[in-house]
């Protein structure tokens, strides 16, 4: 068997996305509807590679949560085929015109939503990216170019294949999707340096990716970054409200980036807050400041450290701070912060508006859960990532994050003097 | 004297960017008022120093055009003047709400604008580009951190000292323009690995510090590259139209990057065509396929390569190709375009649709000169660039592409369940 050199996989990707590019909204769909289709009659060729994965990542003593993420069953399939059926309901955002206007000499000009060509994608162990991923790059239009993990190659091919075959039995180009079988650590390497052919990397993973992205890719990217989320109970705070709020942004999910990760309560309210909020943060251990030692006592907050203050715990721990006032509240936050989600809890305008206005994350949210900046959450109905840089997103990315636009400019013989 | 490090200048960068984010449009109009005058009065000041580098340029033999970039007087200082009003002129992009809806369970989100934070930008001669690039970064609320040559440093010295007067005048951080005067090639290296501090890098320069750039940096980029510009004549095109469109993109000015570099044209018209052309191109030199040098003769037209239809020649230089059909057409644009302006010249509408449709190009143009892919032309009033990525900006950017969005997430105690 021979295999495919990066170059001839990635000139396959690009040579399908130039006839996506083209596609109508309801070739795409009947492909999304296809692949669904086929997905869920192929559950069990799934199930069968993907239990060699699970065996294979279980002897070679993959912790636990690995493994979770690794292991499919007959619902997650199903919830894969269901996924790519939403996407097909989405609009379309492919010739949307952004912008257009014409100028004093006659000029028209008009700027349009393009796909970006080709997506390349590299993350982990859960097989079930492979199928999202791809559905919402051949929805905006885009190939996708996959570089998933070795633990998860036997379920992702097999993936793979199926939605593979349902493009080409809908007239679509298979390589619509390209999966990347050598998993090697240089080909991940190589993958990032592929310019030319990816015109878009969107890296789902850890810090370490993340550094090696930014030390070796040659391609454009969009970082999917951290989560060091805030919530800020303020002086003028309904205290239940702000209870209820951080209970959920740490608790409800604290493994994902947009779970709170620091408490900041202003000194006017923390002796009649914390206490309040401490029983719905009864199996989460606090990291805090001396005045919230004092409040809580020694026995249930440790004492915290800058690190903490800095770090994304992904976990039932959270950092806590009493300030003085907004201002300080909003030094905190921007010192901290990594720019994804901070949220205040305040019952005065002007304090919200003062902190919506000066606090610079991809989300500033008053009054609701860290928890809400979400692709679907915000309606978008499907997620590629959530940007924390500025550049071309930021914030969660759907369909329109992996489109570009190109100016369309119509004139009756203009020319410059 | 002690020279700033560049971790400290971009500090002061950072710091500034903090309160320029917060700065009322009225605040960055009278500082860029400011800066105009006090550029006005100082010109005697700023020529001085530029005759300085003026001759240490002709003294180190620098060749005619580099010392003619170089070079100031009166009117060029006087324009630098008028180009900061201009600015000041210009409708504010942030805080422009972008987007904004409710979701089912009344949260509410708005997308809005805001700036990027501190603007790197890396230039070769032209000393103008130091008042020109502080303009439009301090009117979209952004730092400026400029990295100029070091041929030209006493002119951008002389120059960045007038403009932070003025911004200080006028109540804003004089830190809204820092200039690195350590001009050595390890600065470059520095500067372009500035994460943390550098939010936007544009690079303007020529193929070498594009290299360095996607090898190097590691803060967020735009390229601002190539221009290998098609025109198209079609089958259908009004010969005329197409003569003086063709003419005008070639000639018009030739050293910039939206000036035509490639002719290519219908079998069917090349022939009443190409002779109609050739006198408007006079003094330029083509370079053609073997049906153009049969029309036009050997003595007119040399053989034409493959390296030279993917050259951006700045110069009176042309390629040309006769083409059998539209689809040869597009799949030569496709194949040696630089992703910069293509157009088309045709009195058919569904091939001037195809066109627009297949090409891929920052600026598809129908019957009207590439060169007007400009952000003065389009109307945005200044340019800071032309970007040929596809990630944040494409085609002409200026104050929009200077910014970028924040949401704003507002609910009355929201939380996920």
């Amino acid at each position: 068997m021979v295999i495919a050199t990066m170059q001839d996989l990635g000139a396959r990707a690009k040579a399908a996305s130039k006839v996506l590019a083209l596609a109508s909204t309801a070739a795409k769909d009947s492909a999304l509807h296809a692949a669904a289709d086929l997905l869920e009659a192929g559950v069990d060729r799934v199930l069968e590679a993907n239990v060699a994965d699970v065996v294979a990542a279980e002897r070679a003593g993959s912790n636990a949560t690995v493994v979770d993420r690794l292991r499919l069953d007959g619902r997650r399939v199903a919830a894969m085929a269901a996924g790519l059926r939403d996407v097909a309901a989405l609009a379309d955002p492919v010739g949307q015109t952004v912008d257009g206007w014409v100028r004093p000499n006659g000029l028209e000009i008009r700027q349009v939503r393009v796909p970006l060509g080709v997506v390349g994608i590299i993350y982990e162990n859960r097989p079930n990216v492979t199928s999202d991923a791809a559905g919402l790059c051949l929805k905006s239009g885009n190939a996708a170019f996959l570089r998933g993990s070795s633990a998860a190659l036997e379920s992702n091919r097999s993936i793979a294949a199926l939605l593979r075959e349902g493009y080409e039995k809908s007239g679509l180009p298979s390589d619509a999707l390209v999966l990347v079988e050598d998993t090697s650590h240089e080909s991940v390497r190589e993958f990032m340096r592929l310019r030319g052919v990816i015109d878009c990397l969107i890296p789902r993973g850890g810090p370490s990716l993340i550094a090696a992205i930014l030390e070796h890719a040659t391609v454009p990217y969009v970082i999917d970054g951290d989560g060091n989320c805030h919530v800020y109970v303020d002086a003028a705070a309904d205290l239940d409200m702000a209870a209820s709020i951080v209970v959920n942004a740490k608790t409800q999910r604290p493994s994902v980036c947009n779970a709170a990760e620091s408490l900041v309560v202003h000194r006017a309210v923390a002796e009649r807050f914390l206490p309040l909020v401490e029983p719905g943060l009864a199996g989460v251990e606090l990291r805090g400041d001396d005045e919230s030692i004092r409040i809580l006592g020694p026995d249930r907050v440790s004492p915290v450290t800058d690190d903490d203050y800095g770090r994304e715990f992904l976990d039932l721990i959270m950092s806590v701070r009493v300030v003085d006032d907004l201002d300080a509240a909003i030094d905190h936050v921007q010192r901290y912060s990594s720019g994804h989600t901070e949220a205040i809890v305040t019952t005065d305008i002007a304090t919200a508006r003062r902190f919506q206005h000066e606090v610079d994350s991809a989300a500033v949210v008053v009054n609701a859960s860290t928890r809400f900046t979400d692709g679907g959450e915000f309606g978008f109905g499907a997620e590629i990532g959530i940007s924390t840089q500025k550049l071309h997103a930021r914030g969660p990315m759907a369909l329109r994050e992996l489109t570009t636009t190109k100016y369309l400019v119509t004139g009756s013989g203009h020319i410059r003097t």
